[in-house]
């Protein structure tokens, strides 16, 4: 759960992104449980079968529909005091209630996560209404950052510096991916995240998976460690990725890591307000194919970040969206050599009127463990 | 994560729900990441913006497209070897790949929970295809257990009974209620869940409140505690609810209890084969009724359970769907007086041939706690 914050930032919130949905030409949007109603009005019901649905529209106030079961817990979230309620009891079709809200014409953006239960429920009760992908007309709902999220993502960066300081001072050979990764979420939550979301430790040919989590294979000399770690500081996220060597390393990790370094290095010196978000993904692309690793870099090179670990800006060919002051992502290009190792590197930066900023600081070089 | 079954086991129930939807006049089922498709391939990857989905229909071998990235996770799980991969790449349309296969007629049905972001993706895609609930069509897709499945929840179901039987010699006058739903959590863990995924301690009048969780309230004698708690035992869910009484019970609160536990039993008794699950509903209704609270009785009677903790058959009015043997669901009853306190008794059943069973066996009376 993340901490409230004032009511009249949701409201301010609320406003905003209904006038933001109007000039896209939307009618409003149609915000369920998950990271977008908490950002709108700190709301943060289960995410259930039971449909929760807040109406945003400059026609009209905040409506927010609600199980009957949960309608005291909706007026006594943070933002509660800027809605208006209305429930439906188990039994009843709330599909009913949601459409004699949206009228019969318009297009709603719909939360990403909504589930398709819903959405077919309210296509089929507001049928002349048309829907449409919150990410794809409202890319911005939540990318822009204000200064108390700023604060609680740096809080959540400076945490994820201090504990991968002392992750360095462990012993790394002769243990498994899953006791470095268990170090590693207890460090996460020492130093002041309330949860740690994930620990990836990937060794040796298990850091040429991009996807490997952890597992019981036993690190040993002459290891890469990819580690790729995050959780959540007042409901807001880090996400650092950081890749080490066990002993000495060879010449080809030697270079592979130099040049994810210099990729990682590019791109956030590419960051700068109006630069496309594609543009941040062709630079880290370019380096890496020079070097020769073109076929190596498998996955984007990055993804926003806030109240949820991924959201957009995605940083990926074909986005074209221009990067705004206040966005929060991840830069994270990296290089996988199946059957050998993998190497990462993931800062989170956020875009200052003139550049970027990172919200961590841990080193980047290639650091040797023992 | 659930414990995996044999391949055979996934291939037949893939084939066993291609049939079911082709006798519903459909032409197959998208399942997205969760408990379908944990189910039907054992495959549990994260839910997130990228797209993953079995595509199922009696036409063809089961086909899953999944992110480049993940292909090797789907490859290696544990219904892996009965599907035919397509993955797409960062920077692609996953859309384009799925609409190749659901080609240009028919209807699918779409899991319930899928991304709103992936159905309006695939409905632009594939716009001739018409999509529907997954509930609503084939509400019975994992509602009917098979013995495998039958034992887990059974082991669950036994493991909260021993949680129970333990907690009912633990201190709670002078203890908050969340010192107690800490260790009901313990307690499910030691005996034998994986995870405690929800230990609700609602004291006084806070147990009015249906869904109250736990607090910083302190027990004290004379407070009605209702306890609802449960967990996963290899991927399956336990899920039960007592309320004990600190100290002697007023007459009132003994009369409503009495009122819960009756009409808990009636509902149970109700149960067989064929019987509609409103039926079970009205049951319990109709007790709580006679008895003068019918006003106080806030939700349905009951809920499926197995790889989640909700999921169909729901227990409530208008849910004419017949039960059928091997289904398990919660009858849990309950009677909330604002400002005073509540009742509610839950078990899990399971529809045997001629009845029903309780998968959980904890004593129903109104225990008195210290």
């Amino acid at each position: 759960m993340g901490k409230p914050f004032p009511a009249e930032v949701y409201a301010a919130r609320m406003e905003r992104v209904a006038r933001a949905a109007a000039g896209k030409g939307l009618t409003g949007l149609l915000v369920t449980p998950g990271p977008d109603l908490a950002y709108l009005c700190g709301y943060e019901p289960p995410i259930n079968e039971r449909l929760t649905v807040l109406v945003l529209s400059t026609d009209r106030e905040p409506v927010m529909i609600v199980p009957r079961l949960e309608r005291g817990d909706a007026e006594r979230c943070a933002g509660g005091s800027q809605l208006r309620l209305l429930d439906w009891a188990d039994g009843s079709d709330p599909y009913a209630v949601a459409a004699s809200v949206l009228g019969d014409m318009g297009t709603y953006a719909v939360t990403d996560s909504a589930w398709a239960l819903h959405l077919l429920g309210l296509q089929e009760a507001a049928a002349e209404v048309a829907y449409t992908s919150m990410t794809r007309t409202l890319p911005l709902l939540r990318a822009v950052k204000d200064d108390g999220e700023l604060i609680r993502l740096g809080a959540a960066g400076a945490g994820a510096d201090r504990a991968y300081e002392e992750i360095l001072k462990r012993q790394f050979a002769g243990r498994t991916e899953l006791e470095v990764a268990a170090d590693l979420a207890d460090l996460l939550r020492h130093f002041g995240h309330e949860t740690a979301e994930f620990t990836l430790v990937c060794s040796g040919p298990n850091g040429a998976d991009p996807h490997h989590h952890a597992g019981s294979r036993i690190i040993s000399a002459g290891d890469m460690v990819v580690m790729d770690f995050g959780g959540l500081f007042e409901g807001y996220g880090s996400d650092t990725t950081r890749t080490v060597h066990v002993g000495r390393p060879t010449a080809l990790e030697e270079e592979v890591h130099a040049v994810v370094r210099a990729a990682q290095q590019a791109a956030f010196e590419a960051v700068r307000p109006g630069v496309p978000c594609q543009e941040i993904d062709r630079v880290a692309r370019r380096i890496i194919a020079d070097a020769g690793y073109a076929n190596y870099f498998l996955h984007r090179t990055g993804h926003g970040i806030g109240l949820s670990i991924h959201e957009p800006p995605y940083l990926v060919e074909g986005e074209e969206q221009p990067l705004v002051p206040g966005m929060c992502f991840s830069i994270e290009p990296g290089i996988y050599l199946a059957g050998q190792f993998g190497v990462r590197i993931e800062d989170i930066v956020t875009v200052t009127e003139t550049g970027a900023r990172r919200l961590n600081e841990s080193p980047r070089e290639l650091v040797i463990v023992s």
